[in-house]
């Protein structure tokens, strides 16, 4: 009755940030995305255990990039990755029409599943009843599954519970990454929808192992993309119940984690890159690189944990 | 020294709407944007002494078209709309470089003036900083003047006020307009770019009145495009010093321009459309009709105030 | 039918800040009010065209006296200020009971009018049903007027519009003082209340000239504490139809007002009270005075606007 | 070095509901607490193995309540509950000097621990210099240990975790209650209080688990109030590690507990009371009892889940 299973437990991590690797140029604008260092992080990041990869979240800088650009990038990763890795794609545009055709684009560029983000200029007139239409849309006409995308800082909408547990019923919806974090919130969509098998996934890896406590399957973890090692094993501990060992280790990820995130955002989450062994590489505009006082700040929240 | 005035008083209005006009399939998905009713519609708004018409703000459903189809609104605008009139066209984008195509791409289809809306998915790296970043490219690059779009019902973003004093001194930067309906902060920034000559243009028919009174130049008002005689009488009777009489009319028109904006955003402006002798005609999805006690309540705020 | 008016037009000022004036102690924990330092304040208020003081609103730190300070500081002022002047009293608790005995205990030392915060420490279950309740059952059984006090930066509470309404048909509720800022909000409670003779003030002095245009009959200030000439002027040019002047003068206000309310707040006031003649004094804790850089930046909102 | 453990390990519920109940009056203005009602549950919630009892916490509805109540409620508390049993009193006010003198007050009258309320009417200013004098101020002179209490939803004011960790340095300021709900922020002040022994405890059972999960010691959980001895057997399955067991268990308190909390606040929280056999009463005014439907909806929150 359920829609396809693609995974039974997605791992943690899926390096969102991939589609963020741009080229040499001096400034942010205009410039190519450099595929040939987007292949050598890959690589370095297929040595870890994830479960697959998601591109085109907030952190692939997905609305800086044309629409060529964001199915290219999809299109690479495919070809670079591993195949017996997943590969989760973001297709969520502001309109049912264009967020449906690119859905169905990532499909043919490979994606196994599309992230389909909540559309939200108008987030004033985003009713239960307009989000399940157009999740619905998009489900019915995607030929792969669909994980729904809750990010309330980047869109300011939080996607109702009742919502969400009216769409886990839809057989192509398999899913829902939120990078909220409220875990009471995680819980209660975990409760509610149970017997529909649907896949809830921590967004973030601050609360990474919280999530799993209530029952998460899985996350997907900006954090991954500097320290994926780190995240696979505490998904590890806490998938066999090693919890002291994972609550240590989930203390020393929460600093590293908001700093990639929350508090330097896009630019903080490159230069992590560039320091660990990755090519981070400059921004689009208008977002900015970091000053230096943020990038010491950036440093010490690496250090103090232990991760530099 | 300063950049162009391209006019010296906006008058009010600009049917930021006209964009909407969609054709007459059951289904929004889908729907090509019908230009016979666009033109229509523009004919009408014609005879209103309107300064011009703002085409792809945010009741123009920009988010919903493709560039293309943005692009050509607007060339059809320019085609059907009075010599004598200005063209504002919404050209904001999320990257710098889409921001700076799109605006050199309004201009050669015909737009006197850009509107670019402040950047926002990663509203928590929008520092001053990267906010003045954008606009001085954009403004050193764009062919023709740019007026800053402050909307924080639909960006989560408030342009800070020294923010908008700064970018008030390029040459190509000449006005904004803010939505927000802070009078207060309206008449911060008519104070502090007084010597700019820059052009502080009120964003709702809701506070008109106000911002004239505290020195606002003009308007850019959704209410316009259902009763443009209304907010450009508004108008005269504000700049004539007829307040009394203007006190009266913008009491009248509160209700009904919230119920067209914030109360029920898009489909309630193309409902009144339909009502008001225009065509308004259905959404785009996500956007979804209005229920009937929806529309009920919509046609009290007009008829309680004697508009219908 | 309707309530007894106290005022026909409350002037705007009304020194709310009176009953901050405490006395000379080097730390602000425990020391008493200063009541000759209160009189000297009021004598100096005096000599403007106010209609009346409001005490105990927000600047006068009512939340950190005890009950029977709080009627201390409204007997003394009673007692010091021109008798042909209004007293409004802020008598609002939290609890109805409370409510009502402040409110009671207010009139009998002297206050003409109630001024009525609303109840805001369980604001999730602050309903329409909830606070027309409270305000009902508190001007009721208050044997004076009754102004509803909206102030949601305070009290993280906007009281609904169509409460107000509501509320605006009780004989004993005679007005508002709305702090919101809001001007929209401010003109569409003056349209719905007008049968009622309900009088809008605004609440503070930065849309004073706003509020008046759309038809508010007053204003409450605490700006009026250190620039009482001023807005006493701002009040008499509104009234006069000289609105250019209003104009002129509304603008050089706004950023003193800011500094002492939203951006400093009462450690502002009181540090502009000194500056100008006054006696501010020290604040109770938890409250702070002023950095120096704080300080600094305050002193520039008064001399870039020649007010220093 | 740090100040004295008055308890190992906290464990859940604390009845925090206890000072609601008040006597058998029509109508909640006016009436007495009845302490006869108030000693009945606190005899049959001595039977759980709780750790002790907070009282006046903001279920408490000590906004409510004169000083003298406050601190006559946490006499007869004294008095009726277990000697064994820790006594935590909320004793938080708007100033410094009345929080000094009411936490003194509890002690006298037989509290163990103070829970004090950030003072929070003039956010704005509340800076962490003014939270750290303010506490540091009441640990100084307090006879007994204090415990922060961050409530964001009533107070509108988080407390920075840089507050927090700066005042868990206080040999006098013990732990810290947080009802925010985001475990993120939780498992970060557990890790950067760990040298300090700081005891943080989760502020509601809808994340108890979560937070034992990252480190929490206890909790202090509106639901204990009437799902005692599920709370307790949550808690002993967390410090067992038995996890799967409490996962299930959690997941099922999530909805009661918003329900009691969030959404239906007190008045849902007594009416819970008496439908599980405690005495829950009616609520002071402006706080009204629940309309048909709520009641309907609380009621579906536990039987769906199995609790009535």
């Amino acid at each position: 009755m359920l829609g396809p299973r693609v995974w039974s437990s997605v791992r943690q991590g899926l390096s969102r940030g991939l589609s963020r690797n741009v080229g040499g140029r001096a400034s942010g604008e205009g410039r190519k995305v450099d595929y040939g260092k987007l292949e050598e992080n890959l690589q370095k990041l297929g040595a870890f255990p994830f479960k697959g990869f998601v591109i085109q979240g907030s952190n692939g800088e997905f609305p800086f990039l044309t629409s060529s650009e964001r199915l290219e990038v999809v299109s690479r990763v495919r070809q670079a990755m591993p195949k017996d890795k997943l590969l989760v794609a973001g297709s969520g545009c502001e309109s049912t029409q264009a967020t449906v055709e690119m859905t169905v684009s990532m499909a043919q560029v490979g994606a196994d599943v599309a992230m389909v983000l909540a559309p939200c200029y108008y987030r004033g007139r985003m009713s239960s009843a307009a989000l399940i239409h157009h999740y619905t849309k998009v489900a019915d006409l995607s030929p792969i599954p669909v994980v729904l995308y809750n990010v309330p800082a980047n869109t300011g909408l939080d996607l109702p519970v009742d919502t969400v547990v009216t769409l886990s019923q839809h057989p192509n919806i398999i899913g829902i990454k939120d990078s909220g974090g409220d875990v009471t919130r995680i819980g209660l969509m975990i409760h509610k929808t149970r017997r529909q098998d649907f896949q809830v996934l921590a967004g973030s890896a601050g609360f990474l192992l919280a999530s799993y406590a209530v029952g998460a399957v899985g996350g997907v973890c900006a954090l991954a993309n500097v320290l994926g090692a780190q995240v696979c094993q505490l998904e590890r501990l806490c998938l066999t119940g090693q919890w002291e060992d994972a609550q240590k280790l989930q203390l020393r990820l929460i600093e590293p984690n908001t700093a990639v995130t929350r508090r330097f955002g896009i630019p903080g989450l490159k230069k992590a890159m560039d320091w660990l062994g990755y090519y981070g590489g400059p921004c689009r505009a208008p977002l900015q690189e970091l000053s230096p006082e943020e990038e010491e700040e950036l440093r010490l929240d690496f250090t103090n944990n232990g991760w530099l």
